[in-house]
């Protein structure tokens, strides 16, 4: 494929200072004045929204605030206000203690996008020269911060909302019923975010890589292929508490020692296969008390591979190697499965039009960490392009990107979208 | 020595089914029905004071609770108020969730002995026929359940009251100054709490073992040669917080495999070694979220030994093993030191009428677990009893003890004193 962008490079240039600028400028909006944090449903979210929403207008596009809080502008082709559009985005809500790129970039990015290829006639009108319009949607809930459950915002435009979400609850005990009111949003009209698969082209997503494979390389971009399969489960291990200085260690049914054991058993498993990433975040011993030996104990899964047959291969090596350590020590141990997503694929047309808007030798990463393209994965094609994450820091304060690789990926992105148009015609 | 104690048998069993009784009497005081909870300067406290100085005066005895709130019985020898006296007693606060016998059992089992020898005149005036006085103490707190700093009845009365202790706090934020208030007691008269050790003949102490040994072994009773010497230490563990799904396991420094590694260098190298007990009780993961890797893990340690040496020894070797780990992984540590006691060696002499009291071929072990008596032994030499204590269940609602064990235990006990009673003659 052909590069089709004409523009000046000092256009893309100043693009990318914009990106970096709002940034900054959203940054701004939080919820921890001295970190970055905004949640769904919070004023912080509605804010952003405001701010979304009026950069999309100065492009020309029509607005509106969807069922679920996602801010969406669109640009028809002059004509046909009803075309089926080419989505772009991400999200715009944080972890606590965040960064200031991950979500956002890819926003603004698409923002930028627009703003390189729209046509504009002799009455300043804008609209899309491609023949599809062009939509950017700020994701309202990707993170799942303030209810436990990720994804929330493009579940909802995937028609994939679950009933029984409206009863999760935030730290506060609001429900996220309660929630959707306060924030003035009717529950009973979810429905009305989900969009149809033949109202859309294709869905374009640009994000930081959130791990180190292309600051190691020394490469600026790549297209994704995937987005990593995952499962979380919660864990108990139960064994006796009883009197620490009382109990000699044959009596003893440590329930720490067997998650500790287990803890390692998954980084042990999980490093000799390929591709494949296990990670125990939480852990806590009860009673809790320095003089007592812990009759249970609590911790967390979190399993992640390229493909679902390796995870759930995986998590059978797993559940045989905690068999066999419980028994030894004489615990039981149950799990919980608490989340289970597949695999989502690029459309192979997709990663071949971001590999032509990165040009060159562009390389090919999976995705370990989760996106909203999974979620809209469901109803359209999806695409995705990575940008250099420095060290792979990410939900963090440290979080980095470049302004020169925003500006390759403003390009990369614009000229894929062309070849979209160019395939469409 | 021979036995000394001319009693029909029948007082024996009588005292024992009382010692019983009065047990389940006293689970009934708790903070929390269903369950046995008695803190210090509690409302439960006040009202196992009155019901053990009621028990006391019943005796005979004359009554006080000191500005410690340790409740105190003296029966002083006919014409020598200011005799110096054999000190006898355990402590009445619990743990949460506590059996019935911890403590308490001490406690009755010495006034079962004031019982069984004193001597009441022709006018009913009861006194002791020993040249010395018996005092039975229930000392106020020995678990530091509510202000995490145990034995501080027996420390008080031991003349070791550290000024720092004022402002420990409960889960309430209570002061330790506060609740002495609330309960009645005046902080600045503390002191009046010190015995002199001119003052006291000896300590005699019986108590559950709290560990298996005497079950294992069929035996109903145990000479204590010591109690374990112990040091508590704080750990923390830090690495660096990533995103779960992004970092490869060669970038990641997780610090909860850290502590997990740690907790299990602890167990091998305290089995490793003779009479050396160390427990991980307390272990958490910081930021603690499901997907993302620890950046900061935080644990306790509890290390007991029957010998300072050892059980040092002992900390050398597990501070070399986490250099090692941590080394390995990239991880910090470090350690801050929260308690540390000496081991307490029970008087040779107080060793030996305790075994002439039990009589036969009596077992001698030492106790992991600590006891008033470690805090009394700076003010006098100390000896101890241990009863069979089935299965090593203590701190529990299952901990149990025989009606026919305490009944030997009595016998013990009074033996014991008439030998000390011989010994000052």
């Amino acid at each position: 494929m052909t590069t089709r962008l004409q523009v000046a490079p000092e256009r893309i240039a100043s693009a990318a200072r914009r990106v970096m600028a709002r940034c900054e400028e959203l940054a701004r909006v939080t919820a921890t004045p001295g970190t970055i944090e905004r949640v769904y449903l919070s004023p912080e979210h509605a804010r952003v929204n405001r701010l979304a929403a009026e950069w999309m207008r100065e492009l020309g596009m029509t607005t509106r605030q969807d069922a679920a809080g996602n801010q969406v502008g669109r640009l028809a082709p002059a004509g046909e206000p009803d075309a089926p559009a080419l989505l772009m985005g991400s999200h715009l809500d944080t972890v606590p203690d965040a960064g200031r790129f991950d979500g956002i970039v890819g926003v603004l990015m698409a923002l930028e996008v627009v703003r390189l290829i729209r046509r504009v006639d002799d009455e300043g009108v804008a609209s899309s020269p491609l023949p599809f319009a062009l939509e950017v949607i700020a994701f309202s809930d990707e993170e799942g911060t303030r209810f436990g459950k990720a994804l929330l915002g493009s579940s909802a435009v995937a028609g994939q909302w679950d009933p029984s979400w409206w009863d999760l609850t935030d730290a506060d005990g609001t429900t996220l019923r309660e929630a959707f009111r306060e924030f003035g949003l009717d529950p009973g009209r979810i429905g009305e975010a989900a969009r149809r698969p033949e109202s859309l082209v294709a869905y374009l997503e640009a994000h930081i890589e959130q791990g180190p494979e292309l600051d190691r390389a020394g490469l600026p971009l790549a297209a994704v292929s995937s987005i990593a399969s995952a499962r979380r489960f919660q864990l108990v291990v139960e064994g006796e508490a009883r009197h620490a200085g009382g109990t000699p260690y044959d009596m003893r049914r440590d329930a720490l020692l067997g998650a500790s054991e287990a803890a390692l058993a998954v980084e042990r498993i999980c490093r000799a296969e390929h591709h494949i990433i296990g990670t125990v975040g939480q852990l806590e011993a009860f009673p809790g008390a320095v003089n007592v030996v812990p009759g249970e104990a609590h911790f967390s899964l979190d399993l992640r591979g390229e493909f679902d047959d390796t995870r759930d291969r995986t998590w059978t090596a797993i559940s045989a190697e905690l068999d066999a350590i419980m028994g030894r020590r004489g615990l039981r141990w149950r799990a919980r499965e608490v989340h289970s997503a597949p695999a989502v694929f690029c459309a192979p047309l997709l990663q071949d039009v971001v590999r032509a808007g990165i040009g060159g030798e562009a390389p090919t990463l999976f995705s370990r960490a989760g996106h909203d393209a999974m979620a809209i994965g469901a109803i359209a094609g999806v695409g995705m392009l990575f940008l250099r994450n420095p060290d792979g820091i990410s939900h963090h304060p440290d979080e980095a990107v470049s302004g020169a690789d925003v500006a390759a990926g403003i390009r990369a992105l614009a000229e894929a979208v062309l070849h979209v148009g160019s395939e469409r015609r």
